[in-house]
């Protein structure tokens, strides 16, 4: 049997990365490699992990009271921590019950597509989106349809597509909210007709909350369960991004549904079982969770904040200054962001994964080509890196586009 | 959807669990639980993580280098040590390719059977055996065919019900060495004798090793990838229990093919692409790896191969006491060993699992029921216990079966 022909994110970084190693110039010789291409804020010095949850996972790991499995759904003291982290930002409270701890959202991902496959069904994706939902829909033989999030409209969900697409076997639509690629924050009023859209077509929302709380724009950040009473949600999370340890592999899905219409006994017997197939996350990291999540201090996350907030101003300041490239819309939130390729202006780059490519060889500088993420001819900047990496990757950006800018068109 | 039917190990624990926990008389209040039911011996000071593995992970955390991602198959190092660490045992050299790190064997378990399912499909798996496989099977659609195990012949594979069974559409059969839940460690020449078989049939062989090298019976433990040039072999492990680490949840996937008969290309590409909808394990545990097989001494393996060779005497000899209970192989590798029970000899219990629930009631002592395993009327006791626990879980299992023996019948 083949492989699904989908592109991950992963796999075309590191053929990007291949491509410099691969490339003996003395141009490349010379310079660094910067990735503006993976989440993954951990590598720079100004993203660190909170002091205190490196001591909590290292005081429950020394305790040697967490060697042994956990129940696959996870421990009782993590799943009542973060029902109780969740339910701070909900008019409801969660309970244990709703939470089922992961190994990372990746993890909560295949749970939610994996639950809800059947025989026919199809579920709704945001383009631009995050690929592991299209090569999870593969795998668990689940139909993918695209609706478009509006890049001129804040990347807001194109409902009317929503609705066109839907039919009687649509079982769910995808929500990344604050927007991985696209860095943009939802406002409550775009999530309630969201959520109104979703409890007329009778499909449940899939809220992938993995950057949430990451905002740093005029809206806040609001979590997709608030609606929950409209519509079932099933949110997914993690430690990864706001707590800066993506290779912990700890994450949620949870079952935010106070009226208990998709939460049904059968549904949550089958949820356990598939549990029980899954690796699972560590049992001594679970158990560091309650006191990660309590006692966490807020200035850690403003600093963070401040940090994506200073480095989003930088991508999107110095990019302004590229003639071929075009940002729809000021990032304020997640750790990425998409830009617009004008290749007219350029004179010997095809498209986005040409320009990736050459770029990768010609600066050392790895960006996402945006067909990774479902948008041909956009490039996708991660600008969860230090601000001096951003700046030098950035002029070096701005150099190659210059370079390869038809100067007739461009003047 | 529904769940699937399939009982599982834990499921049935925690009922049994439960059923002393409601059970208010005087009786059970006084006795403490024993639990002889699940093969997690990290609960007991004699068996305990060796401190080089402990240490290795907290430096790894600490050195705050692995917060981040790592490959979805694994960080390089790691897969590389896996891959020496397993060479050791075999004619042959694996590369690191072959590795691929997992969240503990069960999702290595998954990795196999969604990487052989394809529509029509169906696999091989002994009875009595470990659920999990059923339960995966069942999600990811591969019809399962049992084939017994002979108590009296050692437990070994009745290989005349594999052919009989095997047909154009079986993809793989499942051997367990050391078993579980036999306790029975096959010799060279029966492993020959199966990977002679598979290859015949033209099936793969699933070996799953989470018990390897916990042998202290006569045979020594002998890894089916030593016949990897016979058949293609998909090797499972896992630090869990030789380094009594269950709840780290680090295993392995690996392709014992050294004629590379299996491993095309196309394959690998879709077993790479599977692996990044997977949660995979934490990226410090897997910094650990190394060191944690380079530098545990044989000091520490011995240690827990006496123990275990003590209690699991302990196991044998006491039952051997108990007249409605036969032992038809003596236990020689794994935690854990599987008994008879004789029914005639008792006068109001009515099968396994009302003697496992009724003993559980009266007695506070877990033992799982063999139909858990696939084994009406037998029972799965574990020895990875301390040798105190063991004594009085087994003296109220004597006690409990004495009570209830048909007087007139068992004198």
């Amino acid at each position: 049997m083949e492989a699904p022909a989908n592109i991950t994110i992963k796999g075309i970084l590191s053929l990007l990365m291949q491509s410099i190693d691969n490339d003996g110039t003395k141009r490349n010789k010379e310079k660094s490699v910067i990735s503006l291409g993976m989440g993954d804020p951990s590598a720079y010095s100004c993203f660190q992990v909170p002091p205190v949850a490196s001591q909590a996972v290292a005081e429950a790991l020394q305790s040697h009271k967490f060697n042994g499995y956990s129940p696959t759904v996870g421990l009782p003291q993590t799943r009542r921590a973060i029902a109780e982290y969740l339910s701070g930002d909900l008019r409801y409270n969660l309970s244990s019950d709703d939470v089922f701890v992961t190994s990372g959202c990746t993890q909560a991902i295949d749970v939610a597509l994996a639950m809800l496959a059947r025989p026919g069904s199809n579920i709704l994706l945001p383009r631009p989106g995050f690929p592991i939902y299209e090569l999870c829909a593969a795998f668990r033989g689940i139909e993918v349809r695209h609706f478009d999030l509006l890049p001129k409209n804040g990347w807001k969900v194109d409902l009317a597509a929503v609705e066109a697409l839907a039919d009687h076997n649509t079982v769910a639509m995808v929500v990344i909210n604050p927007g991985n690629p696209c860095g943009n924050v939802y406002p409550y009023q775009h999530l309630k007709e969201i959520a109104e859209t979703a409890e007329r077509l009778r499909i449940l929302i899939i809220a992938d909350e993995v950057y949430g709380h990451l905002a740093f724009g005029c809206n806040r950040f609001v979590p997709m369960g608030v609606f929950g009473s409209t519509v079932p949600v099933l949110t997914l999370g993690s430690l990864s991004k706001r707590w800066i340890v993506p290779g912990w592999r700890l994450g949620w899905f949870v079952t935010c549904d106070p009226s208990g219409s998709f939460r049904k006994p059968k549904l949550v017997e089958r949820i356990k079982k598939y549990f029980d197939i899954l690796g699972g996350p560590s049992t001594f990291i679970q158990a560091a969770v309650p006191r990660i999540l309590e006692e966490t201090g807020e200035v850690f996350f403003k600093k963070t904040i401040k940090v994506l907030k200073q480095t989003s101003d930088i991508c999107f300041d110095r990019t302004k200054e590229i003639s071929c490239i075009t940002c729809p819309h000021k990032p304020e939130g997640s750790m990425a962001v998409m830009m617009k390729l004008n290749l007219s202006l350029l004179e010997d780059i095809s498209d986005d994964i040409d320009f990736c490519f050459k770029l990768a060889k010609e600066e050392s500088v790895i960006i996402l080509p945006g067909t990774a993420v479902g948008l041909r001819n956009w490039i996708r900047i991660t600008f969860a890196v230090d601000p001096e990496s951003l700046e030098e990757g950035l002029a070096r950006l701005k150099s190659f586009c210059k370079r390869h800018t038809n100067e007739q068109l461009g003047s």
